[in-house]
């Protein structure tokens, strides 16, 4: 499975978790079995595109049935590593730091907030749901001593690179950046952006278009 | 150029953003101009990938000089739309709802927020940044009585589809979706996602290639 995903395109990436989204709403709604038609009609995308996407792992569902919801939904949770749990700290502990300390549910797909660290000292000491803030400086001793698996960077953009090299150099593999940079990472480090800017700047563009 | 718009991709129009964005902080570090060569590198495209980009609206950039920065950058404003002013309400004032009110950031781009609706009577009569938190019910006057562009939706996921729809009927044609869920709309309207969901299953989905 490891090595077959290397080959996956950037697209079919993101869209599994939209699949797995689908799926989940699915089960939940108590749906054991999807035509292949119902699920593209669904998901706005067209059977063959499914096929090709489900191609890229393998393939799944049958001829003459559809899919299983639930195991379909298996597959994928395990495709997108969403049967391991995850810890995660928040570098600022700003107003997007704590919204996304306050959302529970992350907690659902296995993905727990540890810890938040900030360089305020008004913040440093506080809680949010029980989650403590600590000082930035005190981030390396913590990552040592506890598992970080993913660091998201809520700082304000000029603070971004400096934040990932050390939680870089420090061991965490996964940075989920909220600041509206471009961080450049080594190799065995993975990013995954959340520009709300640029998501902004598209919506106006897509909105002037008349 | 508004005919010129609907010939461009999904990719090209997620990169406009970005280009704006290191255009508008090369600005702000006094860079006068810049060549392709050094453009490209700084957005991780190939010179040639600029130039088609670019091309899609008409060209800019001049042989053996590269691009003038200032110049460069307010072209690219006014394709994306950002001469314009944009009225931003915001759909359900928990967290994150608070946290995109309480950033001051998209001001200077032009995205004011004019007021939060909620339906927990704890949080009407509040504001944040001195903008007001408004009854739900109050939401469509508001919208008849005041020019609102885009509406950011941060309720529950169940209650996504029926807002969208609600603001749609009343005359918002930009929807900012932050619920977990694909909102269908008629033609007109235009939705921009932000799925941090989906944005966290893509890390672990990379990150669990090993």
């Amino acid at each position: 499975m490891a090595k077959e995903k290397n080959y996956v395109s950037e697209a079919v990436m993101r869209r599994m978790p939209k699949y797995y989204r689908h799926l989940t709403d699915m089960e939940k709604a108590g749906i054991e079995r999807i035509s292949s038609k119902e699920l593209s009609k669904r998901m706005g995308l067209t059977a063959s595109q499914i096929r090709q996407d489900f191609n890229c792992f393998g393939g799944f569902g049958q001829q003459g049935y559809g899919y299983n919801v639930s195991e379909l939904r298996q597959e994928i949770q395990k495709i997108l590593g969403l049967h391991n749990e995850y810890h995660i700290i928040i570098i600022g502990a700003g107003n997007l730091g704590q919204a996304l300390a306050n959302y529970t549910g992350f907690e659902k797909d296995g993905f727990f907030v540890k810890a938040l660290f900030d360089i305020n000292p008004r913040l440093i000491g506080m809680s949010i749901r029980g989650i403590p803030i600590y000082d930035i400086d005190e981030m390396e001793s913590f990552i040592s001593e506890n598992e970080v698996h993913i660091a998201a960077i809520c700082t304000p953009k000029e603070k971004a690179q400096e934040a990932a090299e050390i939680l870089i150099q420090s061991g965490v593999k996964g940075i989920w950046n909220f600041a509206a940079v471009d961080i450049a990472v080594p190799n065995q480090a993975i990013v995954e952006n959340v520009h709300l800017s640029d998501s902004l700047y598209t919506l106006s563009f897509r909105m002037s278009d008349d």
